[in-house]
């Protein structure tokens, strides 16, 4: 069976230059970068080379760099380590509605030792206003997060005018670019973010490798404690290979975003704009414009993303009914209740993400699929049955 | 030049059995474990193997290990989780003076949000005598943590004893057993351990792949809050390769471990016994039984370790002055002063840790070498010049 992969969001691919770049630090190079003898050295050199890799495509400096094991742990460290690292000056926390769990559990946790925290609403696309943040900020606020760009409906957030917002009334500033990074253009100068998330397997590097930028200025404290890894602010064991791979992943982003935006935003397009005509009842999800340029997003209307998913994969084609972090919790998902779809609608959701090499033909491998599929899931749907019902009434 | 690796407590090679066994999971077989689509659910498969891997070395159920990025990570989930999970009950932690920064800056962490720690002391061979465990207990104690063995001394601790007396207590006590698991027989039943930590690249696995065991009934607060992964108690998407290639790895250790002992003692014996023969002023550090069979620590005095790491490293030979989480900030090591040698001497510390394959040849390789690299560093040590001058006088 031909396999069509449309699941960016949940992994990509890693790139045969990545695996290739990663092989020797599986291999012979197993030194400890911490060593002072020529092992360590060797792999301690390959640590730093990927550092610069990773700092330039967000535009900071290496040592503003520290590698952490998954987005969800860079997430972690911002969060709690900035605000654990500012809590003399105050204790409250802003973040939107439509962040990753790895940010509101974070907050959670952390209002379990006395923070507290605003959550900022979105609008229909998913987007964050910046008045809704200027508006959320009290005296005791010193840490604010929305991400650049959110996974499950692809919009991309107006992060610059919210850091100037939090700059104005000097509160740190944090975005969650796991999503974005490697994918859109991110820069942190041109942002003006304090801290910024990314992870490796969301643009073609290994599982397992994500990094976080924080600005030189900003107090943070660690997530893992332990010894002198990454300024003593992370310790552990650097995963060698996985910065390795993550550093050669980034140098490709950098290097063939235009190629790769330029390639998959037409076939995006297509989805959007043809998808909803193909099949009654399914909603376009997130913006049209200001839309990470490999992401459409839908909801089909009485039937459950899992369903589609099972459905779908049996013909082949891999696709995500929102966060792969909660798709096997059934529940609705938070960004589309944020959005104000209702329940049952949320529950449609389904993400198909283009990975670079989508083509047409997947694209049509997904039109033919997926009709039917969604047919026989209503035939079996007592909520389509109901509305059919009602209508013919 | 002939390298000869003895530098184990820093990094073991890895297995190529365990590299071969990731290599579909860097490559074709990219799913993430979390997605309901095919892809998806061959990564899971693949984690839940060596999720049963991993606990038969250390003979727990599957359901009881989470997998980590590095040992200092399960120390710190553990620390932390298991703390903050029964702080309702008492707010004081115990701790060998020994243990790993990680377990140790843990601690201190907790300190900071109002917990109280007490530091168990060890003898001359760095062993904790359960009695001065249970002399630390107060009605307060949650939380006690003892290694299973150091590695900077190779002393391997008596666990079961003071594990027993947690439990007679009531105190949930766990084990950084990173040094040990994998190298010598670690049993969670056995030992009568409430959790435990062990990291892949002290037994032939990837680096950035480790677990902490948490026994079934104990309460464990995440230390990365996010998504569904791993019971909800460690978010970030998994590092599936790392984690196949811990399952090898530990699989492998389970089935070699008495063949690899058998080589290895008499090599660390020999090591013990002639080495301080070979020069003077050298005293073996740890003890002589129980302790762990790739170890030989010493401490040469007049000399600083650095010094004689980087000349060992230019005959070829890699070794190490302690942890390598440690070793370049060229503080003497908590763990010898600990033990009650004073700074002078704790600054000529010095590991040779041996790997599966090691021979006669390289240790013969290094007593060839290694006297007149010491000979030269005393040549050029003021202290070594004043204590001949005493020693004359």
């Amino acid at each position: 069976m031909k396999r069509t992969y449309l699941d960016h969001i949940a992994a990509t691919p890693l790139r045969p230059e990545a695996f290739e770049a990663m092989r020797p630090f599986l291999t012979e190079a197993f030194g400890n970068p911490q060593s002072l003898h020529s092992a360590g050295q060797e792999a301690l050199a390959a640590v730093d080379a990927a550092r610069e890799e990773v700092a330039a495509l967000v535009g900071a400096s290496p040592g503003e760099i520290y590698f952490t094991a998954s987005g969800s742990e860079a997430n972690n460290f911002a969060i709690k380590g900035l605000a654990l690292g500012q809590q003399a000056r105050g204790r409250h926390i802003v973040v939107s509605a439509i962040e990753h769990n790895s940010v509101l559990n974070s907050v959670k946790a952390l209002e379990r030792s006395g923070f507290s925290s605003t959550l900022v609403p979105v609008d229909r696309e998913g987007r964050v206003d910046p008045a809704e943040v200027e508006k959320a900020l009290t005296k005791d606020t010193v840490l604010v997060s929305v991400m650049t760009a959110n996974s499950e409906v692809g919009t991309i957030e107006p992060v610059a005018e919210i850091a100037a917002v939090c700059r104005s009334r000097n509160v740190l500033f944090h975005t969650d670019a796991v999503a974005a990074a490697g994918n859109i253009p991110v820069d942190v100068k041109t942002l003006g973010v304090d801290a910024l998330s990314l992870a490796g397997d969301q643009f073609y590097g290994p599982k397992g490798s994500a990094a976080l930028f924080v600005r030189k200025a900003a107090r943070i404290l660690p997530l893992i404690d332990g010894g002198i890894q990454e300024g003593g602010r992370r310790g552990g064991t650097e995963n060698v290979a996985g910065i390795v791979g993550l550093g050669k992943a980034a140098a490709l982003a950098k290097a063939e975003m235009a190629r790769r935006t330029a390639a998959l935003v037409p076939l995006r397009d297509r989805l959007l704009d043809e998808l909803p005509g193909r099949i009654e009842h399914v909603i376009v999800t997130g913006p049209r414009i200001n839309r990470l340029p490999h992401h459409a997003s839908f909801c089909v209307e009485f039937v459950e993303g899992e369903g589609m998913l099972l459905f779908l994969d049996m013909k082949g084609i891999a696709a995500s009914s929102g966060s792969a972090c909660t798709s096997k919790a059934l529940k609705a998902s938070h960004v589309l209740l944020a959005m104000g779809f209702d329940h049952a609608t949320s529950q449609g959701s389904l993400v198909f993400s283009l990975i670079d090499g989508t083509s047409d033909a997947d694209i049509e491998t997904l039109f033919e699929a997926f009709p039917p599929i969604v047919e026989r899931l209503r035939a079996m749907s007592p909520l389509y049955t109901q509305y059919l019902k009602e209508r013919g009434s």
